[in-house]
């Protein structure tokens, strides 16, 4: 149950130290890039470094594809990437896929080719420079949110047998921001919907600093 | 007060779009950008085109540099981007200046060059692929804050007089995340530190649908 990176550039890294952060133990985390100075990186981190391409079967298959956890594909280009979840999909029918795209335009291709998400890191840069426009705080926030280290951290978990019948924004010491429930998305303004019931999935603001009670 | 965006690749392309979205009119939205069809694409949105090198003095000039609101620095090339942040810095002292970088190692630089916010999309987007290994609906969620359409925005605002003395966790329809008081930065499980006094700075998670009051 490894996790494969195919590609070790900024999102490739930045995607590895994240989910080390978030429990992954570094030896569980396989890099899978062409270039030795990145390979050298990722084993400098803990990680296992294995040279070789995310678009030929063979060296996925060396990485163990078919018993791996989740795969995060973080290729430079589009046509690459395509070409790689194609690949990985084929070898693996179930294997989470996470896959970065550049244009806006490939996200489709790549969601038929079989991955599981997709992220334009490019579009959403575009976001955040907006956000900052006036002052940084609001991206300052959006990016403790993604991190897990820092104040906060945004968690998605099971609905806990002592929430069900509270109004989501009676549950604490963490924010309820969102609640899934089958397909439909409820707010934390929503009053009636917003009564917890099980088998809902929350999305929680965690505090990472441990509350204070006198 | 225009707002001028260097560099119209697809950074540059969706901080106008999201900044038109939070209300920047598209005629006061001035791309600069050396590719025709680059410029050709931001008329067609209904900005304003000027061909032009965000690293020559001259072309800023003519992008009105020394009335503009914000500057939004989208280039491909870091050692480019520094340029310009250094020109812009030196043509207009004041003017916020809001740059996109892609390798970690040089935003000390682009903010020493005078940027006021720095946005790194590969790590940003390593982040968000690691939030999605396990289900979307993490970095869905984040993506909503960040752009001002979909359910929920994240604003940041003057805490108002009737807010004053009340602890954060009460203020409604809104969810307040942080506070800033001075320096400080306060979370949403501070009892004490959290109640709200003047002058304090808040970051809302907003509704963007009306909530129904029966
Ligand atoms: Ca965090
Ligand atoms: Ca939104």
């Amino acid at each position: 149950d490894h996790l494969i990176i195919c590609g070790f550039g900024h999102s490739g890294q930045s995607a590895a130290h994240e989910a080390v952060a978030r429990g992954t133990p570094p030896a569980a985390v396989l890099v899978l890039d062409v270039d030795d100075a990145r390979l050298a990186a990722a084993a400098e981190c803990g990680y296992i470094g294995l040279r070789g391409d995310a678009t030929r079967e063979h060296d996925l298959a060396d990485a163990g594809i078919e018993r791996a956890g989740a795969v995060l594909i973080c290729l430079d280009r589009d046509d690459s990437a395509v070409l790689a979840v194609l690949t990985v999909r084929q070898l693996n029918k179930t294997v989470r896929i996470v896959c970065s795209v550049s244009e806006e335009e490939n996200i489709k291709l790549i969601r038929q080719a079989g991955a599981d998400a997709i992220i334009a890191p490019a579009i959403v840069g575009g976001y955040l420079m907006a956000d900052s426009m006036q002052s940084s705080l609001i991206a300052d926030y959006i990016e403790d949110l993604m991190r897990s280290d820092g104040r906060v951290r945004l968690i998605e978990r099971l609905a806990r047998a002592d929430e069900i019948g509270k109004p989501m924004r009676d549950i604490g010491p963490g924010l309820i921001v969102r609640l899934h429930r089958g397909e439909q998305r409820i707010g934390f303004w929503e009053a009636e919907a917003g009564i917890v019931r099980a088998g809902d999935r929350l999305i929680e603001i965690e505090p990472r600093t441990t509350p204070v009670h006198r």
